[in-house]
C-alpha cells in the first residue's frame, strides 16, 4: 500500500482529495489528508476508509513523521511554504507536487533532488499548469509539422458562471486564495511584443489590457501575468517574437479594479491608523484627497482624479466601498481591509458556481505562410465546494501523482509538466471530466 | 586634543569638513576624515595641518580601531550603513552624529545608548534637520505666547539657482544622492488632514501635489514625504489636525517626473534584457506599448496613454530619453538605467549652482481667533562643491558636534534635534552663513 499525504486542505483541495479517495481502493493508496485545521480537512475526506485526517503545521517538528511515513506529498500549502516541504521531502526521499510557480528557493533544490532520483513537479494546477500542457500540445505539433512558433498568447480566469450572482456587476468572486487576489499583479510584468522586450509596472497593469474574443464565449479583458519571458526557454520556443501570459476577466473589472490600485488601497506594507472605528467609507476617503471624508462626494472626487469610463464608481459601490457599515476589524493593512471588505460581498455563497475560461493564440510560420490557430476551454464548478478551480487545480495534480506512482513519469528535479509525458496523459484523462480544450484554425 | 572621525567623504561632506577644520585650531581637534576613495577624502581635506585622510570601509574590521580612537564619529555614508557605524561606535563608547532618518535599527539602540551616556544624534542636516530645528522654534514660540496648533505644513527641496542651466526646464539636477532621487517616493506617504489619516501610494504622489506660494520667490509644487504622522508624537502637537511634510519642486517638475513614475521606470527590483545594446529611446519604449519601439510616435502614445498636461514630453525630450544615444551600461535595472541617463545632462557643472527653498506653514488658534504664520528659507550655493545643499546638510552637523564635544548638549540616546538646547544655538550660528528663516505673520 502506498501512502499519498496532501498537505493543506483549504479551498482548491476538493477535488484533488475527492479524486485520490476515488482511486485508492484501486490503486491500494491511503490518502492521508493534514492541515492545521482538522475540521477542514475531515470535511473533505468523509469517512472514506483508505481516508486519515491528520493535524499538520509545517511549523512543528511532528509533522516531519508524517512526511516520512508517505510515499509522496502534494502541497496545497500557501506557496512560501512549499520550499520548507521540499527541504523535508529531500531529506526523506519524497516526491513532491504542487500547483505553484517554481520560487528561486525551489529551483535551487533541482540538484539534490536529481541526484536522489525524485521529482519535484510544480505548476500543475490549472494556471501554471493545464495551460502549460494544452500549450505545449499545441505547439509540438506545430513544430512536427515543421511550423515555426511566432506568436504565443495566453489568458486564463477564475470568474462567475453567468446564472450566478446576476447583480453582481463585477462578474467575479472569491474562488482563490483571497489575498492573493488583493495582492495580484504588484510585481512588474514583463513580456515580449514583436521581438521588443516590455515591462508593465503595476501601476499601468490595470489599465494596459488586451481585449480577448472567445469563440462561442464573447469578449473578454486580460492583463499581463508576471514574467512571461521565462518560459520562452522552459517552452523552447527561443526564436519567438510576441510571447504574453495574463489573467482573464470579464469586461468592465479592470479598469473598477485600477481605481483600488490607483489609490493604494493594495498595499500590504503598512498598518492603518484607528481601524477599530473604520468604516467602508473611511478607509476609501483615507486614500482620496478632500475635507468632507464622510461625505458621498467622495465618489465624485475618485471619478475627477481617476478620469474614469463611468461605470467603475458603480461596482465600488455595489461592493460596498462606500457605505457606513464597520470594517469589523481591530488592526490591519490596506491589502487586508480591502480583502475583509470585498470578501462580504465576494465570497462564494453555496449554490454559486464560479466558471474558468482559458484562451490560447498561436501565430505560425508555415513555409512562409502566417497560420493562427485559437484554442480555448470553458470549466463550470458544480457548487462552491466543486467548484471549476477546485477540478482544474486538482485535477492534474491528482493525476500526476496517479502517474508517478505508478512510474510511468521519468523526469527527476524540480520540473513544471510541459513534456509529452506529462502532457498526454494528463490531457487525455481530464477529458473525462469534461474539461478539455477546443481547439480552431483561423487562417 | 580631541578626534572627530567624518566616515563618508561625498557629495554633501565639503561644507560640514571645512567648518570643522575651520574650527580645529580653536578648539583643539583632529578631523580624520575616511571613505572608500582616499582621493574623495584627500579633496575635502587638502593640507590642513589637523586633517588626516584614512581608507574607511565599514566591510573591513581596520575600520574599527579609527572608531575607538575617535570621540565623535558623523557618518555620511549611505543611510542603511549607520546602524552597523552605530554598533561599533556602543562597543567604544562614541558618540554619533548623521543627517538621516532614524531607522527602526538605530532606534532599537537607543536604551543602550542611553545606558552608556551617548548621544546618537540623527536627522541633522538640512531636511530632514533644519526643518525640525526651525519648525520648533516657532511652535515653542506659539504655545509660549498659549497657542494652540491647528496646522502645520512643510516643504523643502534641493533645487537650482535662477542663473544656472537656464534651458533645463526641469529647474533640477543631482544636488544630492542621485539613487535616491530617482528612488523617492516608493514608501506610501502617511499624513493627516484636518482632523483624517490620509495615505498617497506613489502612484498618485508625483499627481497629488499642493501648490506652494513662497513670498518673494514665486510658486512651487510640493509633494508629500514618507510618514508626516511620526513627528506629531515628536514634536509633543497631539491635537493637530492637518500634519504635513513634503518636498518641493519648481512647477511642472512633478508631473513630468509623474510620466517615469507612472511608466515603471523608477523600479529598482528587476534587471532589464539585453541592457548592453539599449539606447535611451529604447528604454523608454520597453515600458510603452506598441510595434514600433524606435519610432517617435512614442511620445504620441506616452501622451496619449497617460493624460498629461502638454509640458512633459518636452521636458522627458530635454533630459535626452527619446535619443538614440546608446546607454552604456552592461546590465542594470530600470532605476540604475534611469538614473545614468539622467546624469548626462543632471550632473552638477563645476560653475553650476544650486538652491535650497525650504517653506513652513503654522495655523493656530490664539484665544478663538485662527492665526497664520509663514516661514521660509533662501539658500543659494557657491559652486558644485560648496553648495547649498553641502552647507545646509553638513554645517548643523558640524555644530552639533562642536556642542556635544563642548558639552553643551544634554540630551541623550538615539534622539532628533527638536529641543531647544539643539535648536536656539545651531540657528544661531547658522545665520553668521547666512542660512536663516524669514517669518511673515499672515494673520
Amino acid at each position: 500500500m502506498k501512502t499519498i499525504l496532501v498537505v493543506g486542505a483549504g479551498r482548491s483541495s476538493a477535488s484533488l482529495i475527492s479524486y485520490l479517495l476515488s482511486q485508492a481502493e484501486k490503486f491500494s493508496w491511503k490518502i492521508v489528508v493534514g492541515d492545521t485545521s482538522m475540521e477542514a480537512a475531515r470535511q473533505k475526506v468523509g469517512s472514506h476508509p483508505q481516508g486519515k485526517v491528520i493535524l499538520f503545521d509545517i511549523a512543528q517538528s511532528d509533522c516531519l513523521q508524517e512526511i516520512e511515513k508517505a510515499d509522496l506529498v502534494i502541497s496545497l500549502l500557501p506557496p512560501h511554504l512549499h520550499p520548507l516541504v521540499a527541504v523535508h521531502c529531500l531529506k526523506f526521499n519524497k516526491h513532491l507536487l504542487t500547483a505553484s510557480y517554481v520560487a528561486d528557493e525551489m529551483k535551487a533544490l533541482d540538484a539534490e533532488a536529481r541526484s536522489k532520483g525524485l521529482i519535484f513537479l510544480n505548476e500543475c494546477g490549472l494556471d501554471p499548469g493545464i495551460d502549460h500542457m494544452s500549450a505545449l500540445q499545441v505547439i509540438d505539433k506545430i513544430r512536427a509539422q515543421g511550423g515555426e512558433l511566432k506568436a504565443f498568447e495566453s489568458f486564463t480566469g477564475g470568474l462567475i458562471a453567468p446564472e450566478t450572482d446576476k447583480d453582481n456587476p463585477w462578474r467575479y468572486k472569491f474562488t482563490w486564495n483571497s489575498k492573493n487576489v488583493v495582492m495580484a499583479g504588484q510585481a512588474t510584468a514583463k513580456y515580449l511584443q514583436n521581438g521588443s522586450y516590455k515591462y508593465i509596472p503595476y501601476q499601468q497593469l490595470f489599465k494596459r489590457t488586451t481585449q480577448v474574443h472567445v469563440a462561442g464565449l464573447g469578449d473578454y479583458e486580460g492583463y499581463v501575468n508576471r514574467d512571461s519571458l521565462k518560459y520562452i526557454d522552459t517552452y523552447g520556443i527561443g526564436g519567438i517574437q510576441t510571447m504574453i501570459r495574463g489573467t482573464l476577466r470579464n469586461r468592465g473589472f479592470c479598469s473598477a479594479w485600477n481605481v483600488l490600485v490607483q489609490l493604494g488601497c493594495c498595499d500590504d506594507t503598512y498598518q492603518m491608523e484607528k481601524v477599530d472605528q473604520m468604516t467602508h467609507l473611511d478607509f476609501i476617503s483615507s486614500f482620496l484627497d478632500g475635507n468632507s471624508p464622510r461625505h458621498i462626494k467622495d465618489k465624485i472626487s475618485i471619478q475627477r482624479s481617476l478620469d474614469l469610463q463611468g461605470h467603475e464608481v458603480e461596482y465600488l459601490e455595489w461592493v460596498g466601498l462606500f457605505s457606513n457599515e464597520k470594517v469589523g476589524l481591530k488592526k490591519g493593512t490596506p491589502a487586508e481591509i480591502l480583502e475583509h471588505i470585498l470578501n462580504k460581498k465576494w465570497k462564494l455563497q453555496p449554490d454559486d458556481k464560479d466558471q474558468i475560461v482559458m484562451w490560447h493564440r498561436f501565430v505560425y510560420d508555415d513555409g512562409g505562410e502566417e497560420r493562427e490557430i485559437q484554442a480555448s476551454l470553458v470549466a463550470t464548478g458544480s457548487d462552491s465546494v466543486f467548484t471549476a478551480m477546485a477540478k482544474t487545480v486538482g485535477l492534474p495534480l491528482g493525476i500526476a501523482a496517479r502517474l508517478i506512482l505508478e512510474n510511468r513519469i521519468q523526469s527527476r528535479g524540480v520540473v513544471i509538466p510541459t513534456s509529452p509525458e506529462f502532457y498526454i496523459p494528463i490531457l487525455e484523462e481530464l477529458r473525462a471530466y469534461d474539461i478539455a480544450l477546443k481547439e480552431e484554425q483561423l487562417r
